[in-house]
């Protein structure tokens, strides 16, 4: 059994919040065929069988692309629904027990905002990381914003993959312009437009024309 | 590794809202002293982080008494804690995940309200049955009561321990006088007591004198 690999260059994670089931199935979907190469589904408001529930349609499509998925937070729910990773943020359980729990095989990512947040992630066994928020969202409370020399001096200091978070979209992203970032970590920018597979091809091509981008892993 | 065994004699299912952690933890050691004699865990507010680090301390305290800590919903916390178990509702991860996810040798419990529903979470693997609401509680949003005429079926219709839970307390838990349940699960007329020592104890000797009550296991 080999672990997936972590390709942070276009992450998805998902928020299903305002979708009919059935629409956000197919945006999934379609963000999918415009060649994101990690997926996240993450439910803060949903019980956890009905976390579970979707869990299992979105990995349904996920293998289809083969796009490896992880499931925010819950340990668990990404064993019950065969998911191949976890992302902890800094509320969630450590990475130190999410890795004693999923074993080797496993994506583990972790938020970081500070150097030494990520260190310790890194330390404690995350495959990745995503650091920000770069720029206000709409689809997470963000009480401090991550300054982009803090988001490099973080891809400096580690070497796991960085995925820049927060806010991004194929407009914006010349502020990363000299990071050595792996790629980047969107929700609204793709799952909320009215074209979620144009979306994600345009957006991936400014991701991979970023001139400091570190290709990992 | 035998499985601790899930006594639902006088079953504590903790609600730390409103309470400083220090007296929270003493209440459930006052509580421990008084005779419960299984505890569970449920924290619906907390993060990830928050209900795991809370569990260790719970564990620590009904390490010292001998007495089996089931985690609400968390599967993950569960393990992670090395806590005894889990207890599901039926808006969890459902019973059969929480087995295959746990294995043979831990605590499952399930929430039922009808002959069917305990019947299903039996098959699936539980191990105890909590039964209710049989009143209305201030700890959760009831939106129907399970008569005790449907409790007592539910007693004869399954093989493992059933706990009526919702409401109870020792003034009024006379109207169990004539239900085969094995015991009874309470929050507030424990843990919300002037003295949880007293009050469980109290509500122990309630308990064990209720005429039909099976022991089990």
């Amino acid at each position: 059994m080999e672990k997936p690999t972590a390709d942070v260059t276009l992450y998805l994670v998902t928020d299903s919040t305002g979708f009919l089931e059935e629409d956000f199935l197919a945006r999934v979907e379609k963000a999918c065929r415009g060649g994101i190469t990690l997926l996240q589904l993450r439910e803060k408001e949903r019980s956890g069988r009905e976390y579970f529930r979707l869990a299992l349609k979105v990995k349904e499509i996920a293998n289809r692309y083969h796009i490896p998925l992880l499931i925010d937070d819950r340990v668990d729910i990404a064993f019950a629904a065969g998911a191949d990773g976890v992302h902890v943020g800094q509320s969630d359980l450590p990475v130190k027990e999410a890795r004693r729990l999923l074993g080797p095989h496993k994506i583990i990512g972790a938020t970081a905002k500070t150097v030494p947040q990520a260190l310790e992630a890194q330390e404690q066994g995350a495959d990745y990381l995503g650091v920000g928020a770069i720029f206000p969202t709409t689809t997470k409370v963000v009480t401090i914003l991550t300054p982009v020399e803090t988001l490099n001096q973080i891809c400096r200091a580690v070497s796991i993959p960085v995925a820049a978070i927060g806010g991004l979209n194929a407009q914006n992203l010349s502020i990363l312009q000299n990071s050595p970032i792996s790629g980047v970590s969107v929700v609204s920018a793709i799952i909320k437009q009215e074209d979620p597979e144009k979306a994600a091809r345009e957006l991936k091509k400014a991701v991979l024309s970023l001139p400091e981008r570190r290709h990992m892993p």
